[in-house]
């Protein structure tokens, strides 16, 4: 676990990794690996932005220079209303704008559908120096399109092979991946929806699919245990986040992107000019 | 001004509107229309933020769910070190990034360079619901492209009405347009660039390059005063903000931003399903 990490008993990669049992072994009101509570929660969090600014800065700041070309990407899925949202504005959102590459995923267009399921996503992968997030992915490809059969069975079973090289070769270009299944349970999707019929300023949140999607609920339990089992790998294993409680998902998504800029430990890069002749020559002008 | 605008005395867009005089009749220290002071510019700032949110949500609301078509494009253009950064940082920064679409052009690929100057800029324009935001833009094709000569001088002059009717589109397809200039003073700026030569974790934002388009800054502020005799139009009016003092530069830009969100006036979609017939599936399910 990172060094700030307070509260953290045990390093959040570890214990938030896919288990064996799948998704029926994670219970989504837990708060694996961290004893701080709710109130203390939202301290670790803002002190635990205050630690990835800067390592975001010096990533940036390599690949800004030339000095290095290291990237992460940060996957998320979930269930609708898991709160990846939540995330993107309150763990993402807390670095520097500049430093993160975002790349929403909605269905297919028509043009995308005409080329492989990993051609729009390669557009969108990070350039050196970026914090890539996907909020929804090619894992779409294999969770929806197994679930509702949008494409043959043979396909589908190619995909698997497809992604796990795809996420190699990112790895192998210098990319820290960091995959996040949202778990929220059945019963807390149904209060999260409600309050969305409930407000009127968020009925645009919700769409009469979302419930469609929710009545096969088991089949995407299933369907995300087979991505774990064929797609959790050393260069890109999946982690699966207890979501019920918000501050704790957030926190837990926080400490990995942490756990994974530490990883790649980027450096102030060394001026590739003279210091103190530009010293003389700005002093001059 | 805008109704949460505690501290503005004049409305920013008036204040800030490039005088007919040009950048010599704005002093780079002053802090037109804001008699809070630093200190309760930060309060200014955060309650800002608070109403730029909502305002930001709903823009973003209305595009998803196809209700409306209103977008904002932010243009920063400055001498360097004069701020942009922490403009994106500060006041892009706090608002949800998934309605935010950040674009910083650089100096131009062999490929872009084999386009007309506004090809890689057409494509980096904020699609609906988004706040766009432009970290330099078209506008260097006619800063640096003229002082440096990059282009021959009828191409410039082309340029200039390129512009104007190119923005006046992005006007007609419900882009409400934001063009700033974050004005410091030549010695304001020998003092930052001067920081970044005292301080390791600073050198990879100095380029010895910086000194040499400083040589030139009489060249550069006409040629800014030529952009904005040929640029300011009622689409899209040009706004020269005083910059020396960065808590003003910050506010000031997030009031002009304020300032557009409330003339689009966005609001929350009204659902087009029926609501309490969801309620009831839902509950079912």
């Amino acid at each position: 676990m990172s060094a700030h990490s307070a509260g953290w008993t045990a390093p959040a990669s570890t214990v938030l990794r896919v288990p064996a049992g799948g998704l029926a072994a994670v219970d989504p009101d837990a708060t694996p690996g961290y004893d701080g509570g709710k109130d203390h929660g939202a301290v670790s969090l803002a002190s635990g932005l205050a630690a990835l600014s800067p390592l975001q800065e010096r990533l940036f700041a390599q690949a800004a220079t030339g000095t290095a070309t290291g990237r992460v990407l940060l996957v998320l899925q979930a269930m609708d209303s898991a709160g990846k949202g939540g995330i993107v504005r309150h763990v993402v959102g807390g670095v520097d704008p500049q430093g993160v590459a975002l790349a929403a995923f909605k269905a297919p267009t028509a043009e995308e559908r005409e080329h492989d399921f990993l051609w729009r996503v390669q557009k969108r992968v990070p350039a050196p120096g970026m914090i890539g997030v996907f909020d929804r992915s090619h894992y779409e490809d294999v969770l929806i399109a197994r679930v509702r059969a949008l494409a043959p069975a043979e396909e589908i079973e190619r995909r698997y092979g497809a992604i796990v090289d795809f996420e190699q070769r990112l790895a192998d270009e210098g990319t820290r991946i960091v995959k996040v299944m949202l778990h929220i349970s059945r019963d807390e999707q149904k209060d999260r929806l409600m309050e969305r019929l409930d407000r009127p300023d968020k009925h645009w949140k919700y769409n009469p699919g979302d419930v469609d999607e929710r009545l096969l609920w088991d089949q995407y339990m299933a369907a995300y245990d087979t991505v774990f089992a064929r797609t959790s790998t050393d260069a890109a294993p999946w982690h699966v986040i207890p979501a019920n409680r918000k501050w704790y998902a957030r926190l837990a998504v926080q400490e990995l992107l942490l756990g994974a800029l530490e990883d790649i430990d980027p450096q102030w890069p060394v001026a590739d000019y003279d210091v103190e002749a530009e010293k003389k020559r700005l002093a001059a002008s």
